[in-house]
This record gives C-alpha cells, sequence and structure tokens, in this order.
C-alpha cells in the first residue's frame, strides 16, 4: 500500500473487514498480460516495495493464473480509473454498486474488482447514459476518489475449476458432493425438493427463491449454471437423464421456467430453482478475496457484498 | 362450430367457461391475409355457415383488426397443426402449456391463441428439441388432438391502443388513470410505494413481487412495461423526470434492477416493481377472449389462464 492509505485506514471499517494475510514478502510486478503464478520463482523476486505495485501490474497478476494467455475479446476491462497508480486496497465485489463503491472509499481501497457491469449493460456501453442523472451521480463518486473498476468475469469462469462455482460450493460446504472434473454438477444425499430448497436458501443467506416443481420430488443430482447462463444451456442440462434439479441464478420467463413447468406437468422428475443472480454468483466473489490474498499479502483485501438488490413483498 | 364438437362440449368445461356470445350472425370468410373488419359490410356478407369458419379465416380477421396490412416479419405465425381446418372453439392463454392445451382439448376447441412461445424460444425454434422428451411429449399431446397454436404477440402489442396494456388497466379498473394516447403511463392518487405494490398484487392476482425501493417513497406516475421489454427501454422510463415507478415483467438483473437501485441509494424518488412476465401480460389475453367475442359471437371463446409457473419459498 502507498503511504496515501497506510494500512491501518482498512481496519476502521471493521465490520467489513476480513481477514488480511499477515506475511508482506515483496511481490513482483509482471509485464501487462504475462503469465506469472505467485509461486514462481519470478513472482517472489520483487521490483522492489510492494507499496509501489501498480492496479495494473495486480491485474496482469490475476489474469496470468485463470489463462495461459489474455482473451482477445472480453469484458474483463478497466471500467473506471487509472490502472497505473499504485494499488492501496482491493475490494471483491459481485457488482460495485453505488454502496459498494462508498465503502470502498471509506476503506480507503482504490481497486474494485466486480463480476458483473458497472453501468447497467454487459458491455458498461456509456453513451446512451451521458446525461443520465443517476450515471452522472455514479461517475462523480467513482472519478472524485479516482476508483479504479475491472470487471472480473470471463477469466474467473474460465479459472480451472471456475472460480465462482468454487466459491459457491465452499459457501455450501458441498466440494466433497462435485463431480471430479465438473464441479457445477453435485450428487447429495437424496432429500425431497422442499429441503434442498431451504438448505440453499439458508446457505447462500438467500431471503426468497422462485421454485418449479413438486416440493416433494427427491433430488439427488443437482447442476448448477450460476449467473445468467441462457435459455439453452439452462434446458439441456435440465433435460440430461442424470439431473434432477438445475439451480440458477436468472432465467428468460419464456424459456427454461417453461420448459421446467412442462416437464413437471409432464410428472417427469424435473425442477427448476432460480436463487437471483446476486445469490448464485456473489459466493465466487467472496472467494475470490481468499483466493487473492495469499497472492498480495502485503495489500488490504475485502470482500464487499452488493447483496440482494430485491425486495419480495 | 362443427358437429365434431357441439357448443355444448364447452358447457362442460364450466370451471372455465366464461360468458360466450349469444348471438351467432353469419360470419365471412377473408383471403388469407386480408383485413376485414368485422363492421364493414363484406364481414357479415357470409359465406354461409359460421360452423364452416376456418382457423386461417379467424386469424386473418384478427390481424386486420391489428394492422392495415400483415407484417413481413413477425413471430406471430402458427406454431402447430392445420389452419384449414374448421375452427370448434377459441382458447386464449398468456402461454399455451401442456395444462392449457389438455384444458382445451378438454374443451372440444382446436385454436389456442398464445401471447408467448410454445416451444421454449422467441422463434419457437424444435430443431435442437428433437430428441427432448418434453417436447416430444407436448407435440404427441398437440397432433394427437389437432390442435393449432398461433402466437398473437406483435400485432396485439400493435393494437392501438395496446391489446395487452387495456387487458391490464382493466384488470386494475385504471382506465381513468392513463395519459391519453399513452395508455402504458398513469396517474394515480399518491401512495406509498407499499401500498401501491399491495394494489397491484391484489388486482393481478400476484403472489409476490420483487421491489426496488424505498416502500415509504410516494408514488404518483407510473409506468408500465409488461413483459421483457429490454433493459434500456425499462431504464429510460425509469429516468424520465415525471415517471416514479416502472412497473415491468421481468428484467436482466445486471441491468435495470441495478440502475434502480443505485437511484434509490442516491435518494432519487425512483422504484422498480417486477411482477413477472406472465403476471404482467395474462390480463391482456384475458381481454382478448372478451374482445374476440362480438368478432366470433358463433364461436366459443375461452381464456384459460396459464397463470403464474412459480412458487416462491
Amino acid at each position: 500500500m502507498t503511504g496515501n492509505c497506510p494500512r491501518r485506514d482498512f481496519l476502521k471499517y471493521s465490520g467489513l473487514l476480513m481477514g488480511v494475510g499477515a506475511a508482506s514478502p515483496t511481490v513482483a510486478s509482471s509485464t501487462p498480460g504475462a503469465a506469472i503464478s505467485p509461486g514462481s520463482s519470478h513472482y517472489h523476486q520483487g521490483l522492489g516495495d510492494p507499496k509501489q505495485m501498480t492496479i495494473q501490474q495486480v491485474i496482469d497478476l490475476i489474469i496470468g493464473k485463470c489463462v495461459a494467455k489474455p482473451l482477445q475479446q472480453t469484458v474483463d476491462t478497466f471500467k473506471t480509473g487509472d490502472p497505473s497508480q499504485s494499488v492501496r486496497g482491493i475490494v471483491t465485489t459481485f457488482l460495485a454498486t453505488c454502496e459498494v463503491i462508498e465503502k470502498t472509499v471509506q476503506l480507503g481501497a482504490n481497486l474494485i474488482i466486480t463480476h458483473e457491469p458497472t453501468f447497467y449493460s454487459h458491455l458498461d456501453q456509456t453513451d446512451w447514459l451521458k446525461n443520465d442523472p443517476v450515471y452522472v451521480s455514479k461517475r462523480r463518486l467513482i472519478d472524485e476518489h479516482d476508483i479504479v473498476i475491472w470487471r472480473f468475469h470471463d477469466y474467473w469462469h474460465m479459472h480451472k475449476p471456475d472460480g465462482i462455482m468454487t466459491g459457491v460450493l465452499k459457501e455450501l460446504g458441498w466440494e466433497s458432493y462435485a463431480d471430479p472434473g465438473r464441479n457445477n454438477l453435485c450428487t447429495v444425499p437424496a432429500m425431497p425438493l422442499r429441503n434442498l430448497v431451504a438448505l440453499l436458501k439458508e446457505k447462500l443467506g438467500a431471503k426468497s427463491v422462485q421454485v418449479v416443481g413438486d416440493v416433494e420430488m427427491q433430488c439427488r443430482r443437482v447442476a448448477f449454471l450460476v449467473g445468467a447462463a441462457g435459455g439453452r444451456m439452462q434446458m439441456l442440462s435440465l433435460a440430461s437423464p442424470d439431473v434432477d434439479v438445475v439451480v440458477v441464478g436468472e432465467i428468460n420467463e419464456w424459456e427454461t421456467s417453461e420448459y421446467a413447468r412442462d416437464a413437471v406437468r409432464q410428472k417427469k422428475n424435473k425442477a427448476l430453482i432460480i436463487l437471483g443472480h446476486a445469490n448464485s454468483e456473489e459466493p465466487g466473489m467472496k472467494y475470490l478475496a481468499e483466493w487473492l490474498r495469499p497472492m498480495f499479502p502485503a495489500i488490504g483485501i475485502t470482500f464487499v457484498p452488493a447483496g440482494d438488490p430485491f425486495r419480495l413483498m
């Protein structure tokens, strides 16, 4: 961390602060896009003071842990701020809402790693928002504090195993239920759909979920397609003979929910659980903070949940 | 109606039967695609027995009431069955689920007019479903009973005023609140968001809705964007200075809900109510039955609700 933001600034925000690694080895920079793993000797050969590490260098190291070669086309780009500045602290979150940005400022951090877009569309296009009062206010908040927002979506899903799914399994305590080599498919002790729903809600902290299915149906094979995987992928998964239940983030309501409704009417042993996009993926961004700490032990890293946007009424 | 399905067959299904017009004037056919309104003299010059009216002729008359010229590109096409058969009864619904089809068979009807797709995608593509057990069963049910399914989406929304929105206003009893010439924008007696939500739920029979907003916020200007109007349209509507609340069918959860969440955090007087796609549009297909009866007084016309696909848990 730089002198602008001594580490103790992080401690002020104790309600949100999660354990920060104690050791502080020198962390090396990398050339942009280079794949340098923290375990490599290169990583531990320092360029000197870790406080001088730039945000760009942090991101390059993260990308290098996910893929051998950076993608040519990806939404995982900087959305705001100047990544050549020294990193003063990292926040991980499902989505960089205004509230998450305010908390980042309070923490004294200057890098938000968000899974989903900042400006309300997949490509974070802002041309149509130029005079929008909500966008203008959000932009001012970001720019006043020189917050860098980087999206970590494609690479985190491409990580082997999928980083988001790893976080979900950890939150559920289901690591041992997942198929080897296919960690989104779980074999759980047989239980009625009703109990499976209750368990998911409790472990993932979801206030309410949408269900299509007979609540007494026995469930054993549970496929996760977190986020918005698309109707066809969701339906093909539900159709698979070795899947009883598909758990998704969100759907289009003329696609998967209607397929599931017809399957249930036909008395097929199938059910669909819709967690909500945020509920389904935020555990993966909580896990990200855990995953980053050994890579950057000298940097304050905090998971700031965006939370479920909805109130069910 | 034909001898295969005497009108009394409709009465058997009394639980679903809604008032059927008593008068039975002769109804003329039209050439396919021709725009003939029921009020025109052509319409009342018969081709003889209304029982001999084909489904194609029914649909052509409906299209003619919506647009001056049929669309070249539209999803409003026949999805199943042979439209040259005589119409034996019409069912209107939000979506031709297996349950709706079964009820149509019980009614002795052979034409389902559905607002949304039958086969789980906007274009009702079925190539990828050829060996899918849910599709195969649904297809068998349809084909065994020679049910014709026609989608009435684009034309019904293009009708002036929008047929779906007219049905929603009728269900709410809000016809007098709607702006002249823009029936999706209502000025209601000022009330807290909490009360508006309760009122919408009660009138539209929604078990539960998703809300982003301060429940104490005063609401006066309510914009409806039923169905899935798309994020940009939803957000532009919410941004409009003369709109307090936008009521939608469904959203993408990285778009409108996040825009609304930021607006609320910025203390802007904005709120979003997500009814669910079916809850938001089914009243328009209930109204369709009412709208069709004077056009086809000799044909049994029944609204069969698909209902809300979700169980909230």
